[in-house]
């Protein structure tokens, strides 16, 4: 028995999330149909975080066991083959060891960080190429008073004030690594990097950040928020179009071939 | 009676091309259906620069004449309210003085140069987050090689060898003003400006001169191409997904609110 390590781009347009679900209509479905497709045997596979319906991924991280013997590119190449055109793996690599022994390489226990990329297209009027593949709103937002906002988010917190009442996260305390808010012309991009997220996190500070950037709320508004662990007193849920896993971080002795940069020149 | 004219950007995927159709199935007839539920009136229109199906337009440049008096943003918020996501007007002008004048702005006749991109993702792996709205070729290319090759075709020629078989146009001989092809990381940009472009144009260069820049043909090829005016000897045309109609240039004396720069910060 092996430990297949995959990267995998998805866009979430057409899927209803990363998880399996019965209807089948998911990024997981799919996935576990190509490599049933391929190996013609079911094989269970594990990612490193899900995704919710019409949420992309540049690089998820996904691992599955298999005695089957084939090289990275055969691997790469046969599952493609079986993949619709909005979800692609992108690198393969075959873990050396043993996936019985503790401490194992783990798609999900293993990652030690996550990073989100959140895109808005800030345009009074909406942009068709990038419907889907952006937020849109149209008044003017200030980056700067934003990235000032989010001060008080990093480090050790409970994010309960940023938490989907379906969340099933143990506990509601993450550790913020870093949060970045650029601009690129008409597009602004929040990148948020974090021990793990809560369900709908990311998509609930953009909306509160968003509140901030037009001026409706004042700049210390967010650690308020945040204080008060109350989800009733923040922004709505800003809209899936924007939100992309990019990144997942794994010690570097598993030596994965996770890509330095995206096929989107915005990030 | 006045004349509008308005910028019109669109995601070419799910249409038959810009030109009405029986089938309805194309962007003109979306936005001439959108024109008649807000006006109750049927409004014919006259574009820059018919696009095949499956291309986009950054910015499309349309008129109508109309005896309606709205605003600008009436007409834009009116219009956009009744197209799909795909299709949206961008901006609106009402022109000064008298359409029945010859002379007068007319989106097709008055345009001096049209602007195209052509958008080729150069990677070994298809990206998902590219599918319909960038070319794919798996091979490296070199770029200064594509660049030095199209030297010969500046300036007034018979396009011929780069024209469908179905083209329409009545002289094959165009100007070309500039081609740059510039490199943003796994993206490789053809911007081509002509006073006009043949059908398939665009498309039949870019094929030509990827055979060029993968080192399959020499650089001087493509002037030879041309020289010989035989379509029969150069490339197959390059596929649809990564072509948008960018920019039309028409005199300043219009003061057309055109956009300086695009939503899609690969341009």
């Amino acid at each position: 028995m092996k430990r297949i390590a995959i990267g995998l781009q998805y866009d979430g347009q057409a899927w209803q999330g990363y998880q399996k679900q019965v209807h089948g209509l998911t990024v997981q479905d799919k996935l576990e149909h190509a490599l049933l497709e391929f190996t013609k045997a079911p094989l269970a596979t594990t990612c490193a975080g899900r995704t919710d319906a019409g949420v992309h991924a540049s690089e998820q991280v996904v691992h599955f066991d298999t005695d089957l013997d084939r090289v990275p590119y055969a691997w790469l190449r046969g599952i493609n083959a079986f993949l619709p055109p909005s979800i692609a793996v992108r690198w393969v690599k075959e873990l050396e060891g043993d996936p019985g022994v503790l401490d194992f390489f783990h798609a999900r226990f293993s990652a030690q960080a996550r990073t989100y990329h959140y895109v808005l297209y800030n345009n009074p009027t909406r942009s068709p190429l990038l419907v889907g593949r952006a937020g849109f709103y149209h008044r003017p937002l200030d980056v700067e008073r934003m990235q000032a906002a989010v001060a008080p988010l990093l480090g050790w917190h409970d994010f309960s004030t940023f938490r989907a009442a379906q969340c099933q996260a143990k506990s509601p305390v993450k550790l913020m690594h870093d949060i970045q808010i650029r601009r690129h012309g008409e597009l602004i991009v929040f990148t948020l990097k974090a021990n793990a997220f809560l369900h709908h996190m990311v998509r609930n500070l953009v909306g509160s950040l968003v509140y901030i950037g037009q001026g409706r709320e004042e700049v210390s508004w967010l650690g308020e928020l945040l204080e008060s662990k109350n989800r009733g007193l923040a922004a709505p849920t800003f809209m899936p179009d924007g939100l992309y896993l990019a990144k997942i971080d794994y010690d570097e002795k598993w030596a994965l071939p996770q890509e330095a940069t995206s096929a989107l020149p915005w990030f």
